[in-house]
């Protein structure tokens, strides 16, 4: 698979996440991840597997978190791996921005898809240095 | 290059890192990144080069911190490149934990050495939901 595919994979799987998040869907945003997932959140220890990877989107999304923008700054790929550095700005229902950073993710293919395997981010606004 | 041998440059690498930060020598920290090296720090836009990223460990020793600990939870190589998962303790002159959490550093080979290329963190600790 050429870079240009596996951009193009990583750019639909980002589509999924965001509908699926606009959808307040968290079962359908943990079927995005492998079923060896992880989370690294910001406060918080690692987040593994699908179980716990909705409850903690379940969680954001009882937060009153309404949806996401993923915006793509590189994906590399390596055959059945790729890694995607990247922009997230999390909007309330009212459209006002509740946060803005950077996140890193490898994604994999399972089966026939690509999955988020590792999701680390955090947050690009001033704060205390956590 | 066998992900045996990946893993070990890897452990190489972080051993630097660990040395550097305890000689508070920031410039030594900037040279174990690549020339396109970029950190995203928590609380910050995206620290590009080595320039940056070296003024950017400066503030954090003169923030008072005196080492920091790297315990690598998975190494995945990929010819050229390392996909580190990992834990980070950082501490103060006193001994104390300043902070501890997590990090994904993506490593790339630049002529002989590994270096860093991508590196994210976040804290573990309780905190602000940033």
């Amino acid at each position: 698979m050429t870079t240009t595919e596996i951009r193009s994979k990583v750019k639909t799987g980002n589509k999924k996440f965001m509908d699926a998040f606009g959808g307040k869907d968290a079962a359908a945003l943990a079927k995005l991840y492998t079923k060896g997932g992880q989370l690294l959140p910001p406060a918080s220890d690692v987040v593994a597997g699908r179980d716990a990877i909705q409850a903690f989107w379940q969680g954001a999304l009882d937060m009153g978190l309404a949806q996401v923008k993923l915006e793509t700054f590189e994906v590399e790929g390596h055959r059945d791996t790729a890694i995607e550095v990247g922009r997230y700005t999390l909007l309330t229902a009212g459209g006002q921005v509740a946060d803005a950073g950077k996140y890193v993710v490898v994604w994999k293919t399972e089966g026939r898809s690509w999955k988020l395997h590792r999701d680390i981010w955090n947050s690009s606004q001033p704060g205390p240095a956590k």
